[in-house]
């Protein structure tokens, strides 16, 4: 069970490492959604993503014994990225497992930072025989993407970090995908200012988290299909009470939605962040009733995109 | 003559009304550079350029009885849109002379905060003539985009923020074009710690203030051929003697140089830099020896492009 102290301590052990990422405000867009927008530029976290946060926490967190095993994910990228990075900072071994049609820019990005990759086809099935095999062979731990306690209060900082400086925030929204920025944003909101609403932000093409939600039970995607390549997981097992228990509701968005959102915040605000990131101010543009005239904090996830392959109509 | 004590008095000034912007640093770029980095971010800076600064500054040292009667420049663009906005802050009327060729973002931009545009041819000539006629018929005051001694104490707080932040630093780097950044750089660092050297980055395609700068009188670009359009501008009669005696060189940059280190700032920093910002960094990973081991500070002038015209091969 994940509590504020839990956030505050991550945050203690990780701070050397990790940005603390500025929060921007932008005239354009306070007028364009009649609210007062204040971004957490998780995009200018190293890596790329928030991601940072949680993968460092876990490992961080390992006992010297389990370090030396390595660890192991899988990862549609950001994570992965942030593991190899992480485990560089501990000199450990790490071994990313990747579906083989991810983006150039991410196997790239995860060479560099020295992990060892395996590739697997995009299912989910071939994954996890990947996974299974590779720790059967090693023992290096598994630190999951989101569904894992290490991640979700690592993941927390960024929220904890949003409320330390704005803690009268009437709402705050993070993008959806596992839940585990969700989980460990509302836990840190919550925990700072009980009365600051939590929202969820996810695509219509993979919306578990919002179905589950209604339902009260975890309903899985049958399919999925978006761009918002960061936001095609299946909610967790462990971050889903969380959310249900702290997040007051989850916003739905369309492709051209996210898009919109997302050449808004290139052109406004110049910072570049991935339609993953950008359906965050989509949910505040979409939901006028609900924000308008309120202080919102987004929680602006992460900024890696293939600049060779941009969804904008040019 | 320009002083430090001017310097931060255009910032209480304009401190209401602009962004302090972050001071971003990146650790794939020190590497990369073998030196430790420090980007003032003014294309974060609101109207998406430090102009904002130096605009505001000239504004709101009007009397009464000028503003009433408005003003007037000419502008490739983002002085431009920062006057435009500045007028706005104090409701008087503003008109911006721009060549007709110039990026379709600038003229929305500029249109929607509020200004008159009549346009020219885009040469030199026509631009004077076309505010000469102007003035003659309104009585507006020209505010000139960086010959001047407010635009240059307004575009010298982003250096002055900079090294009240890192008053260590041992160089800084701005972009060169008509001296207002360049000037007003050198006099708040100089102002604030004498050891810190101070550089300007220039297009080899307009290199005038390089030429002039080694030839100690101005020399004026025969033509002008580069990528950064805001670093197209001669050098001014007011900015140059200041660049003379404070400034320790100027480095000129290929087209290559330029557009390959905006791209490595896209890709690494995750936020949109013009050509025009670009080049400083370009010069850090030029002079490496002259950088290397030290620590500079690098002046991100403006993040305008148009998404539907990057310079990428992609």
């Amino acid at each position: 069970m994940v509590i504020i102290q839990d956030i505050r301590e991550a945050h203690e052990r990780i701070k050397p490492y990790i940005h603390r990422t500025p929060i921007l405000t932008s005239t354009a867009l306070n007028e364009i959604s009649s609210s007062s927008l204040f971004f957490k530029c998780e995009n200018l976290q190293k890596a790329g993503a928030f991601k940072a946060r949680g993968a460092t926490n876990a490992i961080l967190s390992l006992s010297d014994e389990d370090a030396a095993k390595g660890v192991v994910t899988t990862s549609s990228g950001n994570h992965g990225a942030a593991l190899a990075k992480a485990a560089q900072i501990r000199g450990i071994p790490v071994t990313v497992i990747m579906p083989h049609d991810s983006s150039k820019v991410k196997f790239e990005a995860i060479k560099e930072y020295g992990a060892d990759i395996i590739t697997c086809e995009p299912q989910h099935d071939s994954r996890e025989a990947s996974l299974e095999k590779h720790v059967a062979e090693t023992g290096a731990t598994v630190i999951h993407p989101y569904n894992d306690e290490r991640i979700i209060t690592g993941q927390g900082t960024a929220g904890l970090e949003l409320m330390e400086d704005h803690p009268d925030l009437d709402a705050v929204i993070a993008p959806v995908s596992g839940g585990g920025l969700l989980s460990g944003t509302a836990l840190a909101v919550k925990g700072i200012n009980q009365e600051t609403k939590v929202y969820g932000a996810e695509p219509d093409g993979a919306d578990d988290a919002y179905r589950s939600f209604q339902a009260g039970k975890i309903i899985p995607n049958a399919t999925v299909n978006t761009i918002a390549d960061g936001l095609r997981a299946q909610i967790g097992t462990i971050t889903f009470p969380i959310i249900l228990e702290n997040v007051e509701g989850i916003v739905t968005l369309t492709e051209t939605e996210i898009v919109d959102a997302m050449r808004l915040i290139w052109e406004r605000m110049k910072i570049i962040v991935e339609p993953s990131s950008s359906i965050a101010l989509a949910a505040v543009l979409k939901e006028k009733s609900t924000f308008e005239g309120k202080q919102t904090g987004i929680i602006l996830s992460g900024g890696n995109v293939d600049l060779g392959k941009l969804p904008f109509e040019i």
